[in-house]
């Protein structure tokens, strides 16, 4: 099956506290959405690349390809009012009988390994997301109280959400609603059973200055 | 009330791949365990320290303080086979009426606004632990399937735990289970409420060598 990624670079950069979006922020000499672009390009040679920008960026972006002498295709897509919007925004530009991840631009550290497990467990299955075991204590509040749950059953998740395009093409015929807090929520929403597969640690995403330390730290290594 | 921390520093760091259990590692140039130390002096200095530590690893602590120069009082306990059984340890040295927090020595992030808002909190209610919110999305797994739930009912809790001490002795009286995964739980078996104070997010508890390059990049800030 023909390989897509979708790539949501829709922050406006307001919860950095810096005018520039995060997925345009240097991170060791190049900017965030670039080693994003690149791990993909380096796990899957042929794929097609879907970027979801807001249309005030699209100038940036054809800046930031002339300067860093980017030169994939890449198919720009409009950005939504959230990230479904986004998504749905991009899913457009996907055809149908093909394999799609969606991917946060903000996470430039996902390994090769989580990419293409991912994928290939989406070709068979129907869909697939990374996960890691949550390791931290958690609690959860309830309407008066507080209690210790067990995080042994609790993964978070993380990006790219892979699917096979005609079923997630379905499921964003659905109307939205907030319950939609990631893509394998949607299908999920239809009815169709998660599948989860073994993220890597060091996959975050980039939302506050905090994580960009860490991304240049994990960068680094 | 007079202010007691139980430093557990229990690991025998087989998690870090490496001889030298991680509260002993250079973090900048001094051990996590002294920087962590160092955070509860500073917030509260007239704090009596207990520091829970291995039987094998006492000369180690003893070496430390003469490399280092750390002449703070600190009056040792045993570690036991379980974090519960470290923390009765190190309790049986703490008087009644007092606030004594409970501390991992793997923690040296913690703020010292983190330490005196949750000492302060315990003072007035009894029990106080630090938490930050789950911003990750999260899947919780059950029996056959899993699913997407509200991260925003979740946080991730933190330490120094802190509670008045005459109630946390009581708390150690009952009967360990595998369900007492931190000290507010053992409060919690106990039918007590947990009040959940603001910690600082850089409190990250070192486990492994992905940690221990964030805590490098986060203590440079």
């Amino acid at each position: 099956m023909q390989k897509f990624v979708i790539i949501v670079a829709g922050g406006s950069g307001t919860r950095m506290n810096s005018a520039v979006p995060k997925q345009f922020l240097d991170l060791k000499g190049k900017p965030v959405l670039l080693h994003t672009l690149q791990r993909f390009i380096d796990a899957i040679p042929e794929i097609k690349i879907v970027l979801v920008l807001p249309t005030a960026y699209k100038s940036d972006w054809e800046t930031l390809c002339k300067k860093f002498n980017f030169t994939y295709p890449v198919q720009l897509a409009d950005g939504g009012e959230t990230r479904f919007h986004s998504v749905k925004s991009g899913l457009a530009l996907v055809p149908e009988g093909a394999v799609v991840g969606v991917h946060d631009a903000a996470r430039p550290l996902v390994s090769l390994t989580t990419i293409t497990t991912t994928y290939q467990l989406a070709e068979e299955k129907g869909n697939a997301s990374p996960c890691i075991p949550q390791n931290e204590s958690i609690r959860e509040v309830t309407a008066d109280n507080n209690r210790a749950v067990d995080r042994s059953k609790y993964f978070i998740i993380q990006t790219p959400q892979c699917f096979q395009s005609t079923l997630l093409k379905k499921a964003f015929l659905q109307e939205y609603t907030p319950a939609f807090t990631d893509d394998a929520s949607v299908l999920e929403a239809m009815g169709e059973k998660i599948n989860l597969v073994e993220g890597n640690r060091e996959n975050i995403k980039i939302t506050t200055q905090h994580d960009m330390l860490i991304a240049e730290a994990l960068m680094g290594r």
